[in-house]
C-alpha cells in the first residue's frame, strides 16, 4: 500500500462549522506536512455529506458513489459513553470490505465498489432505510436487559429485531406494524430485507465458525437504490466488530465492542484477533496495519 | 338486584398471607355483619386462584369456571403509582361484561359467562397468553414517547403492538419474532389473536364513536381453551376504562385510567360518564350503582 493511501482527509475537507478559513488553514498545514516528508499529496476538497459516530461519508469521484471513512471514535449507549479505539478505523475498513466482498460472491447486493485506502472505501450512494436490523442468534446485550434471558443462553431459534433509527429518541425497538404504519419501508422491502439478513447470518455464522468464533448478534442497515422509477434494497453500512457480537467459541472472550461498553481492555487486540483471524492481518504484519498517524507515533515523531 | 349479589369475598376467602385465623375472623365479622343487617349470606369459602392489580379470580362453581372479582385498586407505570378508584371496580364489571356481551353477538368469541354480581362475573377458564396486545389508532403513552410522536396525532394506520407479560420486566415490548422464538404463541393462535384484534377494535371504534368518544388506543389479552387436544384462542381479562384511551370526540376531555395516572382528578367520574354514555347508568341511578360499601358510608354507617 503506497503513501497515497494516507490521506488525512479529515483535515482537507471543509468543515461547515469551521468556515473557509479555518479550511484553507489546514489544507495548507496538510500540504506542509505532506512536502515535509517529501509526499506528493492529491489535495481535493471533498464535501462531506454526513458525519456519523464511527464514520465519515463523503462526495464520491462519480454521481451515485460515495466514500466512507472509518474514525477510530467509538461510542456506546447511544453516545453517552465516548472514546477512541486506535486503529479500528482501518480494521474495520479491513474487514468490512473483506465482508461485503464475500457477500456479494453469495449474491447479497452491497453498496461496497472499492476499499480506497487504509480508512476509505468506494461506496454506492443509497438511501438509508431508517432501521437497524439486529440479527440474534444467543441472548445478550439489551435482549438479555430486556427479556431476562441469561447472556450466553442459545436462543430457540434466530430473532431478528427492529430499531427505529434516531439518536434523539434512542433508537427505540420497532415492530413491522410500525414500519408500515409511518411508511419506513413498504413491505416487500421489509421482505427483502429479513431475506438478505437471514442469509447474511447464515453466511456469517458459517465463516466466523470456521475461525472459531460464535456469532452471537449483530446489527444490518440497508439502502435504496434507483434502477429509474425501481427502487431495491442493498446492504449498506458497515459489518465489523462494532456492530457485532463476536465471542471465541472455546473461552467465550468477547472480540468485539462489548470490551469498549464494558470496559473489558485490550479493545485493539481483540479487533487485531478477528482480523487475524480472517487472514486479513499475519501476525508480522500487526504493524504495517496501522496506519500513519501510528506509524509516525512509534517513529517518535 | 338483590342483596344476595352484595357478597363480600374478600372478607370470607382464604388470604394466604392471614393465616386461618385471620379469615375465621374475618369470616365471622361479616357473617356478624350480615346478620346485623338482616340478610341471608351463603358463606362459601371459595379459592383464590390469581390477585392481580385490579381483579381476583377465585375458582368457579363448576371445572372450568372462574369467578372474575373487580377491585377499586388502581395501579399505573408498572405498579410504582398506586390507589384507588372508588366505585371502579363496579362500573368496570358492568362495562366489561356489555362490551364482551355485544362482542359475543358479533362472533368474537370471550371468556364471559355471565355477571354475578356487582363486582363479579362468571367466566371460563382459560389459560393465559402472556402477551399483551395494545391496539393503536391514535398516539398517545408510551408510543408517543418513544417514537416522538405528539399526542393526539391520527396514526396513518392502526398499530398492533405486543408487550411480554411480566411485571418484574416491566412489560416489555416485543414482536412477533419473539413470540415464536419463546414460544409464547404460536403463529396459528397469532395469526387469530391479530384478527380478533382488529374485528375487536372496528366494533369498539363503531360503539364508542357512536357515544361521542374516540377510541385512542386499547389493550387486549387472550387466553387459551380446550375442545379435547385443539386449543383455540379466546378474548380473556376485560375491556374497561382501566385499559383503554377514551377522548371526548368534542373536547378531547380523557374519559379513562390516564386521568389517575396523571392526578387529573374526577376519575370516578370519568369512568362513570363512560357508562352513563353507553347506557349502563342512566342519571338517577347513579347513587343506585355504587356497591354496598359505598351505600352505607352514605347512610352514615
Amino acid at each position: 500500500m503506497g503513501n497515497q493511501d494516507e490521506k488525512r482527509p479529515e483535515s482537507l475537507i471543509t468543515h461547515e462549522e469551521g468556515g473557509l478559513a479555518r479550511t484553507a488553514l489546514l489544507a495548507y498545514s496538510a500540504r506542509s506536512f505532506g512536502n515535509f516528508l517529501g509526499v506528493k499529496r492529491t489535495v481535493a476538497r471533498r464535501r462531506q455529506i454526513y458525519e456519523g459516530k464511527a464514520k465519515i461519508l463523503y462526495e464520491g469521484p462519480e454521481p451515485g458513489t460515495l466514500i466512507q471513512y472509518f474514525k477510530d471514535d467509538a461510542t456506546a449507549f447511544n453516545a453517552q459513553k465516548r472514546g477512541t479505539i486506535s486503529g479500528k478505523g482501518v480494521i474495520n475498513n479491513r474487514i468490512s470490505e473483506h465482508i461485503f466482498t464475500s457477500l456479494a460472491t453469495i449474491g447479497v447486493p452491497t453498496h461496497f465498489i472499492r476499499r480506497l485506502n487504509m480508512r476509505e472505501q468506494l461506496i454506492r450512494q443509497v438511501e438509508i432505510v431508517p432501521i437497524e436490523v439486529v440479527i440474534r442468534n444467543v441472548a445478550a446485550g439489551s435482549l438479555s436487559k430486556r427479556l431476562g434471558i441469561e447472556e450466553g443462553t442459545q436462543l430457540p431459534r434466530t430473532i431478528i429485531e427492529y430499531y427505529y433509527k434516531d439518536d434523539a429518541l434512542g433508537d427505540p425497538m420497532i415492530a413491522d406494524e410500525h414500519i408500515a404504519c409511518f411508511g419506513w419501508a413498504t413491505q416487500d422491502e421489509m421482505n427483502d430485507i429479513a431475506d438478505m439478513a437471514i442469509r447474511v447470518n447464515d453466511f456469517l455464522s458459517g465463516m466466523f465458525a470456521a475461525i472459531g468464533i460464535r456469532l452471537i448478534d449483530f446489527k444490518l442497515e440497508f439502502g435504496r437504490v434507483w434502477d429509474g422509477d425501481y427502487a431495491r434494497v442493498i446492504l449498506a453500512d458497515e459489518i465489523s466488530p462494532d456492530g457485532c457480537r463476536l465471542w471465541d467459541i472455546k473461552t467465550n472472550q468477547k472480540l468485539d465492542k462489548d470490551r469498549f461498553r464494558q470496559d473489558l481492555g485490550g479493545v485493539e487486540e481483540a479487533y487485531q484477533e478477528v482480523a487475524r483471524r480472517l487472514g486479513l492481518l499475519q501476525p508480522e504484519d500487526e504493524s504495517a496495519v496501522l496506519d500513519f498517524d501510528q506509524h509516525r507515533k512509534k517513529r517518535g515523531k
